[in-house]
């Protein structure tokens, strides 16, 4: 039994304003072409297809693309669950049908679920699909008054599970939780609140192997077998360092797993630079790309004019500026005394030293009054680029550190 | 070959307030009931399934249920088209999927759009699906430049099918289309402004029939055999006088038609009524529902306290209530001369005459003057229904006309 584990594609996801479809495309181009060269058995996406209940019809389209071709294309049958960010209602629309041509999509759990069975030349295996919920609705779909939290509802639909599938029979489970222990990023939406929202592992240790979602790091959840897929792309920054990438899983006759991470190759990665502007204007190293999603973090002290415009003329697809000299500089209550008794000159300087943390050089000082001074003459001209220009181009060229 | 054509269910809707979902779950319990008993060779749905383009989740749950039923349970192909309403991409999710369990839902034109073809004993018909699509969509999709308006659009649609379906077959358009001459009813969104909307009625004669969507009222368009099925409930008090069915199609080995037209039974029906408040709240003969939704033109003229809490307590879903006294009456400007010159019995003389185009009597004059009186004595407590509850009170026993 050969199949391919992945989740939290996040279809319809917003990127710091920029629409993802278009990635989101691509990067499932690449995995359409692996279930075509795999010929897995099975292919099982853990929950949080969508980015939100309700998505852009983009993003409805492209799935229905994508599972239309692994489905009918590939022949191979595609399970799905729903995540916290998907509504179960919509995305379980025609489910029953859609699971007569191969595409099992589960999002609420009722008292007539099945397992979808898949056999092998050594048997069957039960691929018992969690869906995420919230505990009051395992209480309302399956009768019961002791699923008070998040783990206790898990351990209310395990126990379901378990007592739909006969005894050592090769088994796995797929589920969109929390695992306790896990390592979240910053593109996950908790749960609920406070640490309530975490499962422990012990429940998915009586299936074979168990595919998370929810987490988007790719990762073990304490034990080899019971893993997280991790997401299709890297969905914030703090994700600037994981591998993206599906499980590739094999399972022998007696439900021993081997895996096997296959990476996936955005169309654009997301990367994080670290530097001063005038380094960071130099372009990267031969073979890396200009087109990557990029956040900034610029370590220049002083005032630059449009930082942003600047780096998109080398990155253009910088999202994002962090500059934690503008952020850790003083504190921010105003000037010391009575500001309206200070002249511009001293206003200025309590003000750099505010935002910057040092003083005004000497130099510095000369030039910001003779921006005063230009002003008083009325030549100044800000929408041209006067002085802040003027004063910006001083700073590129040395004369401001 | 027999089928049955309805249309414009608009599930998720809702009528002044009120959500209903579980009215349409009722008439449509009805229809599933009559396809059970009919048992036709397919159902066609011409479009404006959904009330918007993102529905709320009941409407899809409902929407689930009673295709499967019909398809599942009692094995009857469902056609459906969209209509204006309907979001093409969201409601074609898992379309060609869907098609190989008999579910065929078509959205959106292209050029492998091939009819949906069934069987009798006399051989096939060809049923051909025109959704509602603006005419930018129509040329793009199949990429032709001459169709400027729904008119010249709708020309191309048909020639698509025209050219897709052997001469001399047997064939059914579906459509959802303002065909011209057609009546309107108040729950019809505009498909265009200005009349633009319109097409013509000899696009569809080539076809045996052509099941239409769009107009809420069952009315041929022209032609016997090209018709409006109407929609499922009353969506507008427009529509207190039209009777909601379904249309049972019987087709010959030559392709001419004969047909019925089955009721259906609401949970409430969408009435309007029309009198004096003291008559109205006899309520209504024996064996008429109190439960309809209910509008009231109230012929009274003058002030009465809480119309709707008092209408209710006979008839609870009143949802509107007109009272053309109120608008009919004299300009709003304000009293002639300087109100603040006015004493209160004259101000209010003046109010009465404004709104109700009548003069106070003598003796409606005198209740005001003691209610004023009363107020002056600080014993009126309008809270505790005072002068204007005496004020109505007496209206209703008749010292008011």
């Amino acid at each position: 039994m050969r199949f391919i584990h992945t989740a939290d594609w996040h279809l319809g996801r917003i990127f710091h304003g920029v629409h993802l479809t278009d990635d989101q495309a691509y990067v499932l181009e690449q995995f359409i072409g692996l279930v075509h060269d795999a010929r897995p058995d099975a292919v099982l996406i853990a929950g949080d297809i969508y980015d939100r209940s309700v998505p852009p019809h983009e993003a409805v389209q492209l799935l229905d693309e994508v599972l239309y071709r692994i489905v009918m294309d590939c022949r191979v049958p595609v399970l799905i669950i729903a995540g916290n960010h998907d509504s179960a209602r919509r995305l379980g629309f025609g489910h029953r049908l859609l699971a007569r041509q191969g595409l099992h999509i589960t999002s609420q759990p009722d008292n007539d679920l099945a397992p979808v069975v898949i056999e092998d030349c050594h048997g069957p295996v039960y691929f018992c699909p969690v869906p995420y919920v919230d505990p009051p609705v395992v209480r309302d779909c399956l009768g019961v008054q002791d699923a008070r939290g998040h783990d206790s509802a898990m351990a209310v639909l395990v126990d379901y599970w378990q007592a739909r599938v006969p005894g050592g029979a090769r088994k796995v489970a797929l589920a969109h939780a929390f695992v306790a222990g896990g390592e979240g990023s910053e593109s996950e939406r908790p749960l609920s609140i406070g640490g309530a929202d975490k499962v422990q592992v012990a429940h998915f240790r009586a299936f074979n192997y168990t595919a998370l979602g929810h987490l988007h790091k790719a990762q073990p959840a304490g034990e080899e077998q019971i893993r997280y897929a991790g997401s299709l792309m890297k969905y914030s920054f703090s994700e600037a360092e994981h591998k993206k990438s599906v499980t590739l899983v094999e399972m022998d006759a007696r439900g021993v797993v081997t895996r096997e991470e296959i990476a996936l190759c955005p169309r654009r990665d997301v990367r994080r630079l670290d530097g001063f502007l005038r380094d960071l204007l130099v372009g990267p190293p031969p073979g890396v790309s200009r087109e990557d999603y990029i956040m900034v973090t610029l370590r220049d002290s002083g005032a630059i004019l449009d930082a942003m415009g600047k780096l998109r003329e080398v990155y253009p697809n910088v999202l994002h500026i962090e500059r934690p000299h503008l952020n850790c500089g003083g504190d921010l209550r105003g000037p010391g005394g009575d500001h309206r008794r200070l002249g511009e000159l001293d206003l200025f300087a309590s003000f750099f030293q505010q935002v910057a943390g040092e003083e005004l050089t000497s130099e510095q000082q000369r030039v910001i009054a003779g921006i005063v001074e230009q002003i008083y003459r009325q030549d100044y001209r800000p929408e041209q680029g006067g002085g802040a220009a003027r004063l910006t181009e001083q700073r590129e060229t040395g004369v401001l550190a």
